[in-house]
């Protein structure tokens, strides 16, 4: 029998940490951190090289500790791998400019993709990889496990004890991963109270947390998922309509994830008209992984939903939310409970329908929103918008799928690409070759940052049509449907007539005639609330929009 | 503008809840329910046709509660719907002869395969879906919600704090579903303890947990991940000598789930003997999602092991794993922290190298454990035996699988069945059908039960040799390549020598002499512990096997 290694020492990172928490202690008072004193605290108890989790989610930001980390002596804190699941706050990339911090991994960048392409380019960054969510999440228990985890929450107490709030979002899953490896987490709340009978309710448990720090003011959180009837167009009621009725009718669509936009916005707000007067409330639409959406009030309203489980929480509907338990996911104080890791796992695996919109897409059906200069991520979508291989349940929809009659045959989770055929601007949304190609070969990249692959995508709705992907028979009969709802872009201009009369007779596209969809119908009227008014009405006042969407 | 609905009540389950929870307070004292009481209590607060979630899982059982549940009378409750990952305990089919519970979801059934199997014949039972663990976590989400929760821990305090210790398994996506959705939790525990201070730690707020009660005997928990290493035969270690030098080093797999078996554990065991005289420690199979296998214990001890994130606990490791911190996931107090969802999420999403074995495969490579008569259930394999659609990061492994220069070319998880070619008794796993198809048939399931489909595996390794079915170009060379390896089993008898020969010097078969691999070397001299015995040797003594493990 071989011999062990001799002498290891095999608890390095818990002593690392007690070391460090010695340290610490000079500065805070049990797990209290003095918030003028967070920088030296930082300094303090990180070490270079560490991997530090930073919680810039979709909308939450710990932007106090941030900030706090980006104006830290490079002398003493240098050369730290970031895990920033969203790269959303200038001081992230400052980090890097100051030379703090060296590696990135990451899921999305929004407002930052421009800078984190030119640090890129002049070598002042190095990118691990761009994941999707919850992969960045599934790493952290496996090969990038943290030393430093910084966090934001409402509340906390003396003890660490938790309370997020609405926007619970993905703390959790990042504080489990330190919290049990001995790694230190840092969460800054807007208010310490004394014990946790003073919180509305426990979140995360205090032995889970090392330190709070009271912010210098609250958390930065923005609301990306409200969109203002205003801007819904008659071209993007006219696709909801065909959306409706081409494939949530048709299939039985029952659960279902929407993304941002307005063309979902749109789906959302003739629910109760349109899907009325068609009869299908009860039948559609009926379990939601969203967050709370505005312009999904009237169809709550109107009976269509039964449930709403969410990523994160939209600014200005904790009021309505709160008031309406049998539909959100809310704690026994009232608040909603939100939770990314597991909002996204039932959007893989439990959902019938993932429809969402992209900048561009080739012929084979690719899709990615990466374009050049601009290096975006991913965020959730490659995990909602391809077909779990994993999945066991079957649902009418996802049946409904199923093109042979093999008995091994499985069903499909329906992958829908909702996209008007010409961007804002006049530019293409079907091209040759997606930027993200050459992006990738720019940028030295293993792969290309495509959102949603061709073969995962089951329809394609554009203002022409619905192609219906999943029914074609071999790549080139895919191409030639998507060609076929390309209108005059340049694969567009590829579709032949001839083909494309067979094919619709084929049923492997639909024009909106097909569907029983009239374009004269398709007007503003259709819209359940047509100005943020409306909806705040349909509230019965409790969604209050913030100011910058108020015209009242 | 349309009208909302008229007097809707948007709180019925937190009203319902309210209501039952009145009735319970004749029974229970706050939250803490007598022990003696737990029938009449849950008479109480449970209403007929409920979903209940009931903690089976892989290893704990809530089985105090479960019996009680079981002696209910089925004049007050009946027509429940159950939730049950691992249906393993005779009272959770004792539900159904009693009338208590009608509709079953569940992921695994071990030892009561057969009898669901019966009581679905006899319509004694209906089966919702069988699923993988984490899919059906995620449908409590969306359209599974359940009403009252039913779990297990070490100890909690009076306010409801729970200390899972070790086995936290799939408490925390149970209990979460009810706790932010208006449902009741009750949670059984060995000790019910004054207040948070005493217990070693808190795994789940006392705010999300609604009763307590002590159980009449610590919660059932079985060994299942250990395999005694007397029983590894040489043609495990041939065909673990093979996965090393053939798979593992070939493609650098560095992150890697291993399922449980003979096979897998000979892996683990001849890494510190025939892995180091190949020079491969600290270049593969250092990132593992398991349980805390015994027999990984050597290649821990040996320097081979970064970390373990695990599923579960497994009996007789708790003082080892806790004197590993620098491996294991432990909290403050020194215990494990295990976790299925998120280990499911990690073996789905984040690990280079899926490995499990299977009782039948076809010619085409499904695969399933669904034998005539036992309705068995899928457990965790088919979301770890997939290539994830939504993968965006690179790793060697992955990128080593992609046989093409498209551009648009993704990596692939490495998916790896591992059987020898006749199981005990003689019967071959290589089959014309698998038995899964027929019993789909004959019990009206939507689909067949496979376990893992064909196009999903990467490799099949018998002890003929390896068959890298990534590299198959049609599904035509993907069959041709199996019966390769498939001996003289039905599949095998097709296999045409010349065919093979051209397969082998094309490198898309690999016999163990093509890979360097001696077979008069396969034998039990590599094996770095051959019992017992020799693992708590390894472990300093720290490792204290069940007695029915122990020989000596």
């Amino acid at each position: 029998m071989p011999k062990p290694m001799p002498e290891r020492q095999w608890d390095t990172r818990r002593a690392e940490k007690r070391r460090r928490q010695a340290l610490g202690a000079r500065i805070a008072t049990g797990k209290v951190i003095p918030t003028a004193d967070i920088v030296p605290f930082l300094e303090t108890i990180t070490a270079p090289g560490d991997r530090v989790v930073l919680e810039g989610n979709n909308q939450k930001q710990a932007d106090f500790l941030s900030r706090a980390l980006a104006d830290a002596d490079p002398a003493r804190v240098h050369d730290l791998h970031m895990i920033i699941p969203s790269v959303s706050r200038v001081e992230h990339l400052d980090l890097f400019e100051r030379g703090i911090a060296r590696k990135l991994d990451f899921a999305y960048a929004g407002t930052q993709s421009v800078r984190i392409s030119q640090f890129l380019e002049d070598g002042q960054l190095e990118v691990g990889a761009i994941h999707t969510y919850i992969e960045l999440y599934a790493r952290l228990y496996v090969d990038l496990t943290p030393q430093i985890v910084l966090v934001a929450g409402y509340k906390a107490d003396r003890d660490g004890n938790l309370y997020t709030g609405a926007s619970t979002e993905d703390t959790p899953a990042l504080v489990e991963a330190a919290a049990f490896r001995d790694g230190i987490v840092i969460a800054q709340v807007n208010e310490i109270v004394d014990d946790a009978t003073d919180l509305p309710r426990v979140d995360i448990p205090g032995s889970w947390i090392d330190y709070v720090v009271q912010s210098d003011k609250p958390f930065f959180c923005e609301p990306l998922f409200t969109r203002d009837p205003r801007l819904i167009k008659p071209v993007h009621i006219l696709m909801a309509m065909m959306a409706i009725r081409g494939i949530y009718e048709r299939h039985q669509v029952q659960s279902l994830n929407h993304g941002i936009g307005f063309n979902t916005a749109a789906i959302e707000l003739i629910l109760p008209t349109y899907g009325e007067s068609l009869g299908l409330r009860g039948k559609i639409c009926k379990y939601w992984t969203l967050n709370p959406h505005p312009t999904l009030i009237p169809a709550i309203e109107s009976g269509w939903v039964e449930s709403v489980h969410s990523f994160g929480s939209e600014l200005g509907m904790e009021d309505y939310v709160a008031a309406r338990p049998d539909i959100f996911f809310t704690g026994a104080d009232g608040a909603m409970r939100s939770n990314r890791a597991f909002c996204q796992l039932a959007g893989q695996y439990a959902v019938d329908l993932f429809i969402g919109s992209t900048l561009q897409i080739d012929g084979d059906g690719h899709s990615s929103t990466v374009t050049r200069g601009r290096l975006s991520g991913f965020g959730g979508a490659p995990n909602m918008g391809h077909n779990p291989g994993g999945r066991r349940h079957a649902t009418p929809a996802w049946l409904d799928l199923i093109e042979t009659d093999d008995p091994l045959a499985r069903g499909r989770k329906l992958v829908v690409q909702m996209v008007e055929t010409f961007q804002a601007g006049g530019k293409p949304t079907f091209v040759e070759s997606m930027d993200a190609v050459q992006v990738a070969r720019d940028s030295g990249m293993p792969l290309a940052p495509v959102m949603i692959y061709g073969d995962d995508v089951t329809h394609v709705l554009t203002e022409e049509g619905i192609a219906y992907l999943y029914k074609a028979r071999s790549l080139e009969e895919r191409r030639a449907m998507i060609a076929a709802v390309a209108s005059v872009t340049p694969i567009g201009m590829r579709h032949d007539p001839a083909t494309t009369r067979r094919m619709r007779s084929d049923g492997l596209i639909a024009l909106p005639e097909d569907l029983g969809v009239h374009r004269a119908d398709a007007t503003r009227s259709l819209l359940a609330a047509k100005s943020m008014a409306d909806l705040v009405e349909w509230s019965g006042g409790l969604y209050a929009p913030p100011a910058r969407f108020r015209s009242w």
